[in-house]
């Protein structure tokens, strides 16, 4: 089926090498029955190949998903939901939601920050109880978008569960957070995983919110508190965020086919610069790549984006706002050659030389904060707004269009996004660590991730706390 | 043949199905022939289909033992041996030795602490030479169990060996040390591996009593004073200890199938019992899970035993000495679900909560010392006896009966072991870090593990000095 | 083949099974047909069979570059040439190099620091953008010998590549540092790889002298200034080294076979001593271990030879100058059995006890530095040079003929190698950290590789600095 869906890609085989550069290492077909799946090759095998691979899996599940789709229309008006994952890549799930009225994911706030978050040991002990302060808003951000408004938490962690490698339990608290921070961020629905306790088979150590002999367990009083303080809030609405984060599931692949450092990782990337955000009190839309308008926004950051398509090209060069993008962004054509134009709409230098960097290599910078994992070396005209202690440039371009050539650490991150906020007029609070917020369309909601007290506007509040004030 | 053999166990396909909680997922089969290996499954198998693998796995050793022993015992009245090895537990070494006249095993102090132990750096450096102080001991206090009070070493390391990561020679007297130490604990026969080192194939690199050009190596002087000093020694006896810990295979497959934190480890738990009973100048037994009469001992430790059978629950009811359990000890019905009753034996309360912990958490206690790895919530109204600095009750029950729902750290644990053995009015002995003693009904033996002088009772003993004293 | 290959080396079955001590563990062949490849065997396989399996692997490239060779003679007179590549030992290059002309190697300073280094996190830091600074030297000197005086570098690392685990740029002036270190040891051309970036296809991340769109990369620069350079530069020729070292690929294979410890490395042994003598300012050769004459040395250093054949044997008793040799060297018989007699000539003492110690262990030694890695027993009546501060022998012999039965830290081995310098009258010079120096007949080349500037001769030398003086 790979073989097909080739064919009616590229028509002709002699389309296919050339897209590909089947020239480099003789690696020319004669015919598309010559094409093998790209693993156990003699070597490397190429990354169009690998790329065109990833493209057809996911083409995979979408075709599955809409004939099931398809299927269920005939039958009956319900709308259509499926639940996604954290952090799971594989297809996708822009091209999957369209065919479904609403999104939902599974919500494991410290299984996740167990199994797949990139945070070294202190984070994770730091926040072992909590879960990191990002990724659960990531995702009810990511997957709003996926179901175009509409979206779910299908299952959301009541207790400890039994498949992380360390299973503790949540602060008590964190249960009512977890579930208000969705609503905060737009959720129509919260659904936890399990109502009972199972006492046999694999799941037998996953919680519920009843024990398996049927008595209350920790999560449902806060549940219970939850539901019950929804009920005395007046009716709220998901506001428009002033800035919005493109993230693109064939970036992620791209990355995974070409890190060309081992620490140069998509996700983690695109998190960097949604945390930086956020830890400015920032309300954050995702995007998909194909974006055809950003009128809606003033600042738009575009983290290592494989391809700019004609689309989001025409969006950019539309918009009255902001755009940041960088590292990697633009830096190869759809066919995963190089791209050897600039890398970005508005952005004239060429990127001319990559470098990706040991995790303890820190290259200062002039202001404040590092370089870290990754600097590129562009050649061009473009102002210099920002450079390295040793003075090469890594922030190029206008007041409008800004090309970042490396991955800046928190602090230099979170300074830069800081100034182009302030130079689009959008209001940004520093939050203490930990804090995070999400504001409605009439409420300004503040939760508190830390294990301790922490002050906001002059008041304390205790760990777990969930704040909400009118705007 | 694993399926002959559930069809033994279980009869019919639905008492198979209840028993496994197939309902689950519904794994619900038709006929024991649908029945396959647990691997290779779509995703994690059942756990009860697992624990029974085991089980099956373990009978055909013992079945396939059973018939070499009736081949023998037709031609010869000589006592029957099978050498053990350290650490080693997928099959039931007490049903295997109850076919057997005598238990042996092969005792590699230092190739064992480099390739087996969870032991971390500063404890590997430090005991290189000598091995750990109490790996030895708990397999000889084992294996006295397994051959039924007769049991020998059959392979005694003499020097460095060929096959641990790194393989040192021991520190002079050590090989005198480990033999004594042997015989302190009851042993028959203590034989070294090998005589004479072999200069070809494998095992050209496993040090003997001689090398290979026939001359004495290190470990033949030692092993000829040893022989020596026995000589002169009254013949002695092995003595009953006060105080026994049961440990059990099944467990120790159980908490591999599920461990539920990647630090919850069977062995490791029972270890840390061992060692602080130990630290505590203390002789002890180890009894099988199935023992019928606990009356010879003043307190009992029973850590992580998954289910209680009927015969140790009636032991345990008409024991007038102390029990101490946990964590996870009666926490699963013999079908591998959760136990909805008391955990133990004179307990009320029940288990409800149950969190692992990473590495780098520690919750300190009231009293002094961390709860690590491990800790349980219990409901009930069973008496507190200790709590975490947070007022969370970790030990529960009463004077003779005590359920302990965490992993304590070894200060913790050597404390709440001392008070108990304060209560029942046994002897204890706060011993230096790296020594540790063995009585025989006449004499106490001391020895130094540590690579430097000790003090005991006022005199310095020298690194891997054996000393002895008439009781 | 392999059975083959075999039978023409041993003949009859029963040399076969003598030669491999078959006996051990009754593994005697009836005949050849029974013998399979060294791999899923049930438990370890034999060493001499596993090396026996490398030898044949080995012969296997000799003979399928032989009949190219026979091939190419009858229709070209150029000279025949192959590339290597860094600290590959899989085939035996000095065999394959006997059928060629010229030997070349391809050099990745910076990949290979990354991807094939042995040391620490803090080393790789400081040569992260210059390479380890006796990498390529070293192998510089193995492929000068490897084309009997006749060596080329094939690919020259001209800027990031695209296959290390992290890959940085070169700092400026490594380029052509690394290119004039390359001819200060003798190469008669270096090529850089590759001209012009490819755009597409796996190596479309691997820098060129030329971008991609065909505009100089940094490399070019610093290429053209070295051939402008060479342009103005007398004609040079190789100085011949006062100091030999001798390499040895079937030692590399033996000690992978059995490693006995698991920091045991054949390699890293090797560049440890080359690392020592280059700090004392000195040029080197490498010599194959089948030399005849060492005639034209001072000093000979034969770290962990496996076997002494009897040429190499012949060529040290013939010898006047020093012969330093060990840990392991003549520990083996070809046949991969224990050597019983004295490990090299010159020596009467025997090897009788073997340690291979964990990596936190440091023997201190009574003069300087400690023992790390392994250390052996010898037993006879050869004088004691030196010994650890616990009065361990560990280096014997007499003023020219000297076994060192330990693995010393670089401290010691510097310290014991400048003695060995001073007794037979050659000359070294303590060189600042990553200071490197080469002399041919008529120049001394001193290369800085740190990214600091360092002290030589009362001048300070810039980071990258290339300087050169006339002898």
């Amino acid at each position: 089926e790979f073989k097909v869906w080739l064919k009616n890609k590229y028509h002709s085989i002699e389309a296919l090498n050339t897209a590909w550069g089947n020239i480099f290492w003789s690696m020319e077909y004669n015919n598309f029955a010559q094409i093998q799946l790209p693993n156990q090759c003699v070597t490397d095998p190429n990354p169009s190949h690998l790329l065109d691979f990833k493209r057809f899996s996911s083409d995979q599940v979408i075709t599955f998903n809409r004939i099931q789709v398809e299927v269920l229309r005939n039958h009956s008006s319900a709308p259509l939901i499926h639940n996604y994952m954290g952090r799971i890549t594989d297809f996708d799930h822009y091209k999957v939601g369209a065919d479904l009225d609403i999104a939902s994911w599974d919500s494991y706030p410290l299984g996740f920050l167990e199994d797949r978050s990139e945070e070294g040991d202190d984070w994770k002990l730091h926040f072992s109880q909590q879960g990191d302060p990002d990724f659960q808003a990531f995702h009810h951000d990511l997957y709003r978008c996926v179901g175009r408004g509409r979206w779910w938490i299908m299952e959301q962690q009541p207790g400890p569960v039994n498949w992380a490698p360390y299973n503790p339990a949540p602060l008590p608290g964190m249960v009512r957070l977890w579930s208000w921070e969705a609503f905060a961020h737009g959720a129509e629905a919260v659904c936890y995983f399990r109502w009972r306790q199972a006492p046999f088979a694999q799941e037998q150590m996953h919680t519920g919110l009843y024990t398996p002999d049927n008595n209350p367990a920790p999560g449902l009083a806060e549940a219970s508190t939850v539901a019950a303080e929804i009920e005395s809030m007046p009716e709220v609405s998901t506001a428009k965020a002033q800035v919005a984060l493109v993230f693109d599931y064939e970036s992620d692949w791209a990355w995974q086919i070409q890190p060309q450092g081992a620490s140069f990782n998509y996700f983690k990337l695109v998190l960097d610069y949604y945390r930086a955000l956020r830890s400015l009190g920032l309300s954050i839309d995702i995007i998909p790549p194909d974006s055809s308008s950003l009128a809606n926004y003033k600042l738009v950051v575009i983290p290592g984006l494989m391809t700019f398509d004609t689309q989001l090209t025409q969006a950019i060069e539309s918009f009255t706002g902001t755009v940041l993008a960088g590292p990697r962004s633009g830096s190869k054509t759809a066919n995963f050659a190089l791209n050897l134009q600039p890398p970005m709409p508005g952005i004239n230098n060429k990127v001319s030389y990559v470098e990706s960097l040991r995790p303890s290599v820190e290259l200062p910078l002039k202001e404040s904060g590092n370089v870290i994992n990754w600097i590129e070396t562009t050649t061009g005209d473009d102002p210099v707004i920002e450079r390295t202690a040793h003075d090469r440039p890594i922030l190029i371009g206008t007041d409008k269009r800004q090309y970042l050539s490396a991955w800046p650490d928190r602090e230099a991150l979170k300074r830069m996004l800081k100034k182009l906020c302030s130079a689009e007029g959008i209001a940004v609070q520093e939050l203490a660590e930990g804090l995070r917020v999400r504001e409605t369309q009439t409420h300004r909601f503040v939760f508190n991730y830390n294990p301790d007290p922490v002050q906001y506007k002059g008041a304390s509040l205790a760990p777990a706390a969930v704040h909400w004030e009118l705007l």
